[in-house]
């Protein structure tokens, strides 16, 4: 039951594309990433997926369109959708997703980091 | 697959005390709230809860300590834990928790809402 600062727990991540837990709870994960360039195709065969923009802006791409996002805004990717994250600039963004999802979806590649550290 | 920008549902919310969906996955809510002054104490069996301050600040009680959250904080309520927020000013809120968590723990009282509404 300790409050999580957000910015002293951002100021805490170096490095693109590695999501820190910072809380979990039902059986889920909060996880705070920052990220640029564009990440791989991927989707979560069991996993839908929160992410909400804290910095920065970027475009999640879809295989039928994209949506941008800007801070303040979230989006949810529902189980099984492939999609690929391309920011211009860094984000600094807050995830809501199953505690599973860190071995993500069946994607292997030089960007994907798995056992998430806590911080 | 839409997104969500936080600033304009919560334009659309008025009154005190009365969550309204915008988001869910892996069966979990996301919901926006906002508050002013002393709730009921209470506790939600089975649910953990997290509360993400958008605006403001407010002092949640537990039973034997208190914590005070302003923006960019947020706190986890375990499962069974008794509190009560209490905002000497208006509060704007993100929560992330099991859809089944508007059934509020075993109280009832003038100020609980059930069935919140999706907007």
């Amino acid at each position: 039951m300790n409050k999580v600062n957000l910015a002293e727990k951002l100021a805490m991540i170096g490095g693109h594309w590695t999501p820190r837990i910072v809380g979990e709870l039902n059986g889920q994960h909060v996880n705070l990433v920052k990220f640029q360039g564009e990440f791989v195709w991927h989707d979560h065969g069991d996993e839908d997926e929160l992410f909400l923009v804290l910095k920065g802006g970027f475009r999640m791409e879809f295989r039928d369109r994209s949506v941008e996002l800007t801070v303040g805004a979230f989006l949810i990717v529902p189980k099984g959708v492939e999609h690929r994250p391309v920011a211009i600039e860094e984000v600094e963004g807050m995830r809501f997703e199953p505690a599973a999802i860190q071995y993500i979806g069946e994607v292997d590649s030089p960007m994907t980091v798995r056992n998430w550290e806590r911080i």
